[in-house]
């Protein structure tokens, strides 16, 4: 069994606002350690006993970024997205350009993973699963009532490493993932999949078929570069953006999940990445010149300019460029919203 | 009566770093309102009815800032302190360079005064007194236990517009603050004094006679530069730094004080910044390019990168070109011992 890692690198850049920017996305930088996301994503999936050269699927304004990051990922193709289409037609440019065979594992680059060992054992369980027809989900352990997820909910066991999908579930409100978490049997949708290349477009033409025939048109009317690889614009821009949970996901009668525990994180705002962050003792995490003075629960970095703090607790200070940024832990979702982060 | 403004300005801009450098303190910047502190300084003392030209003590290195900001009070004499030796000798400078009953106003120029109205009525009030041989200390409406300020106790009338000193109170701990409050009796002391040259001159040399001897050295052995006086150096670095509360006001006799309610700060720290200036309705004082977002009580200035901010409350937020500060309200106090004040 070998796996074609189709590592996805999307974002708009809003969130992480402003170390993140709509040219430089969370991907492509260096949030939890040294290295940048994407670099973390190919290293994840990296181990060529298991996995074959990765299709990396970016956007145009990216490819700078993939370029400098790519690294030892060399063999990777490159897909370029001729537009922003959400995760549907992504993937599906992935697994029409493969054979239909190939073993597909989806992993989006802008997620933190602590633990690489379980990742690698549960794409082999995913794996093990989509060989025999199934769209597997990885189902990521809900450690915490998050309303910021979706959900999962398992079903009947499928052999020994996984289950059949019960249901999906949207981004629940606080009491209602609570009561998840005390009920049990649900995990957290982390966005990754596997699934064999013909299984996918089986189900993308029978739930979506215009998408799904769009999406041969851009690959059949596209054309290599080296090792790009550039869908036909006209016809890819005719879709209509959909995530994959939408548009397969929750509607096929195939889909499956493998439960795994592996320190998992979306980083969707400066708070999730304050808490993937390695903290002293007073639970600061810092990054550049600062000074902290009676201070607890900071996540203080600075790309430059010397940061004093003085007194404060659970509060997100970050100096990029031309910009500071200073919010409370709460305030962090809001990050988005601030004209700074929406006028890119 | 005719009265001498004498202008100091001192102090070594610590506690509002990183706006306040050793380089340009305090007196120099426009803290409140679009003039700096040094200009209002000479703008209160500015009437010609009431004032003479003023005298301005200053450090040589901050003798660019003098020119640049003295303005309409150009006929000003400005005395180039050879070392900085604390106000007493600063303020002995001011009175050896003046003929012995010259009435001198001793004007700190890092304050900020509210009502400059009844300023001038304050002075021409201890002008009357120090006429009279009293040294006069301007006594502060003390509307609040503050615990950074030195406290006056009134004794006996003199006349219908002041009091004899009964005694100086140190900088009390809150408790005692308080008492004073609840007690009445108390002012603030605000560090404005009047007298004439000859009686401070004399109780100086009565009380610390080493001192008046080594600025009277220092004044005759001094050269003239146009509108500069040099003191001799050598002369005036002998002497053993002292404040004209410990060196002269606390010893001699003849103190008097007048009160004065002006909406008086020393703006001893950001957090008395933030009290002097003009805040909306959420309580915010902002300068710069600015976003908040359900903020309350924010001091947030900048003088190039955006600052955006959200949901917090009573903090301070200071982008001042290669330094950021932020401290809650309290830790205010604490700026002055930031390496980045420190290390000037």
């Amino acid at each position: 069994m070998r796996i074609t890692p189709v590592i996805l690198c999307g974002g708009s850049g809003t969130r992480l606002w402003p170390r993140s920017r709509a040219s430089r996305p969370k991907p492509f930088l260096p949030l939890v350690g040294e290295q940048t996301l994407f670099e973390q994503a190919l290293a994840r999936a990296g181990d060529p006993a298991v996995f074959d050269p990765p299709v990396v699927v970016a956007g145009a304004a990216h490819l700078r970024h993939v370029r400098a990051q790519i690294g030892a990922a060399g063999r990777a193709r490159i897909i370029v997205e001729p537009a922003a289409r959400n995760t549907a037609a992504a993937i599906a440019l992935a697994a029409a350009s493969l054979p239909e065979d190939a073993l597909l594992l989806v992993c989006p680059s802008d997620h933190h993973i602590g633990d690489p060992a379980r990742f690698v054992a549960a794409a082999r369980a995913a794996a093990d699963l989509a060989g025999q027809g199934w769209l597997v989900a990885f189902g990521i352990a809900a450690t915490t009532p998050e309303t910021g997820y979706g959900y999962i909910r398992r079903g009947e066991p499928l052999g020994a490493q996984g289950f059949r999908v019960d249901r999906f579930v949207e981004k629940p409100d606080r009491a209602r993932a609570e009561a998840f978490l005390a009920e049990g049997g649900y995990s957290w949708n982390g966005g990754i999949f596997a699934f064999r290349a013909g299984s996918f477009l089986a189900e993308l033409t029978r739930h979506r078929p215009a998408m799904a025939e769009a999406v041969r048109q851009a690959v059949a009317a596209g054309h290599a570069e080296g090792d790009l690889f550039h869908p036909d614009a006209t016809a890819f821009a005719a879709i209509a953006g959909e995530s994959v949970d939408y548009a397969v996901m929750e509607n096929t009668d195939r889909a499956a999940m493998v439960p795994v525990d592996m320190t998992w994180s979306d980083i969707g705002n400066w708070q999730a990445l304050h808490a993937a962050r390695a903290r002293d003792a007073d639970g600061n995490a810092v990054l550049g010149t600062v000074e902290l003075v009676g201070c607890r629960n900071l996540l203080v970095e600075t790309d430059g300019p010397r940061v004093s703090v003085i007194g404060l607790e659970n509060v997100i200070i970050v100096v990029d460029g031309n910009e500071v940024l200073v919010t409370s832990a709460d305030g962090a979702q809001l990050v988005g919203k601030l004209t700074g982060a929406m006028r890119q």
